[in-house]
């Protein structure tokens, strides 16, 4: 298994990348704090490039590489968010970086991959064929591989957003994340724990892709069949890297119903007037759906991301 | 007629709200940047209280008042923005706010009306009706009619948005704001000639609802008849106070189609995960519509606020 980082790691990260990512906003609502009751931090990863926190983690393993790697280019599969974030990582360090797609990614992931200069291969959307179209690109290419979550140096980046927030707002008493590989929670875990031990760290995971929640409760990793939920971030099961992580530093996991993210992500959409994807909506779904299980005050809430297809929204509300 | 405000009744109105309303950030697109290829300056009142500028005049007319006519609560009639952001200035200050409404107005908007604590009376939807449920809560309660923009006091206050855009940003070459009533395009018309005289002032307006454009050009106040946009909050005609100030210091006026209306608010929520309101996002549709008609480079684009119903999101786009 991979070396899980430590919180130096993420110090080194934040530094290397620093120059190359936005340091987003953190913002509150006196309206959501009312509601629940709370003080509520939202790290507005939706504001980052490539709008999703997972630039942060491309750009840091790109800038990891050696030059000799570096020279050759990064590849990857994803239908996502990661393969624009590692493609715009490459075009800014002047690399080439070929993402495999599934065909039937939805058409604005497949322009933003495409406007960031990546060379883009389809193929079927299984994940075999995607793992076999990587395989060939990367001995065609001798590029470098960066698995999305699988990877201490992508994990060391995303936890730089939990970093920020601490930096603005060292009073937390729980921070809140969405876990889907669990590359965001495992370095926002890190992080946490390094900061401020007596802050609670909760993943929260929707009820139809609870793999890293039975995992966590079962001690032992567990995958998820068949998952589905329209947090389509969330539809990837732990890695071995990422559940240790999360065995090692998480205080809880709680699940939430799909009615409860869309509740959630509504009601930060007409009060925050910010748009945050589904996936980002699952962390207040759990003050929505659990709030008896979270007494703290003062939460922090890492907004994962703001990419969505307007044409889902008539689907969604 | 009424008397226009100064540029020190800006100042002095902004004093006044300073505790009561948020100071809203200025946000930067480099994607929009790119696409339009200036550098835009966006003035985000859709994160102001109430979720519009309109907060900013509503607490300024209510902090003007003398402690007598202060007392006895402040009135008006309005189907959007100015009614809610008037029921909560009132509330801030321990007054009575009495709001005449269509029965017809949207359900969030009699919703946010009624949680300000507002006593609402619906009417039949007619200015006329309107007029006269005014006049009836006027003559029962001796409350202070705070009209949406044909007010010294509000307009005063709607041009603090502009002061603080100029604050953050001093060298803007152009500022773009809607003009429906005409009480921001007022206010920040005041402030731009002051603050830096070669600084273009440009009025964005639907072509559904062009009364302010033919007004301008016509050298007469001219009325919209049957105004038609789905920008709702710039349905209004201009008042003889707003067509003065607006004459003496706007410099064009540019109308725009209802597809480019849409077309800007998509890439306004795509883009910069912002949610702004048909109204808004009419100043962004002049640079699609009309970029040859604006040569300058640094653009301040007030964005006047960000409250939509969801469900005619379904509609839009």
């Amino acid at each position: 298994m991979k070396e899980a980082p430590v919180y130096n790691d993420i110090v080194l990260a934040h530094n290397r990348i620093k120059p190359f990512i936005h340091r987003t906003p953190v913002l509150t609502s006196s309206a959501l704090d009312k509601i629940f009751d709370r003080e509520l931090f939202f790290k507005c990863e939706n504001f980052q490039k490539v709008g999703a926190f997972k630039y942060r983690g491309a750009s840091n393993a790109v800038l990891s590489l050696d030059k000799q790697a570096l020279t050759k280019g990064v590849a990857t599969h994803s239908s996502g968010n990661h393969g624009a974030a590692l493609a715009l990582a490459a075009k800014i360090q002047g690399v080439p970086a070929y993402i495999v797609m599934p065909n039937n990614a939805p058409t604005v992931k497949k322009e933003a991959v495409a406007a960031y200069g990546a060379a883009i291969s389809y193929c079927e959307p299984t994940l075999q064929a995607r793992e076999e179209g990587l395989r060939g690109v990367i001995e065609k290419t001798g590029a470098s591989f960066i698995h999305p979550f699988d990877n201490s140096d992508v994990i060391a980046g995303q936890g730089t957003a939990a970093k920020e927030l601490f930096e603005d707002h060292p009073g937390l008493d729980a921070v809140i994340a969405p876990v889907g590989g669990g590359g965001l929670i495992s370095g926002t875990g890190i992080v946490v724990k390094e900061l401020n031990r007596s802050c609670r760290i909760i993943a929260a995971e929707p009820e139809g892709a609870d793999d890293a929640f039975r995992s966590f409760y079962a001690n032992e990793l567990l995958s998820s069949v068949d998952p589905d939920t329209i947090a389509d971030g969330l539809l990837t099961s732990l890695s071995p890297l990422t559940y240790s992580i999360i065995k090692a530093k998480l205080d809880d996991i709680l699940t939430v119903s799909e009615s409860n993210i869309v509740k959630a992500m509504k009601l930060i959409w007409t009060r925050m007037k910010i748009i945050v994807e589904p996936s980002s909506a699952v962390s207040l779904a759990v003050l929505l759906q659990h709030p008896e299980k979270i007494a703290e005050r003062k939460i922090g809430i890492i907004i994962s991301g703001g990419n969505v297809d307007l044409d889902s929204v008539k689907e969604w509300f």
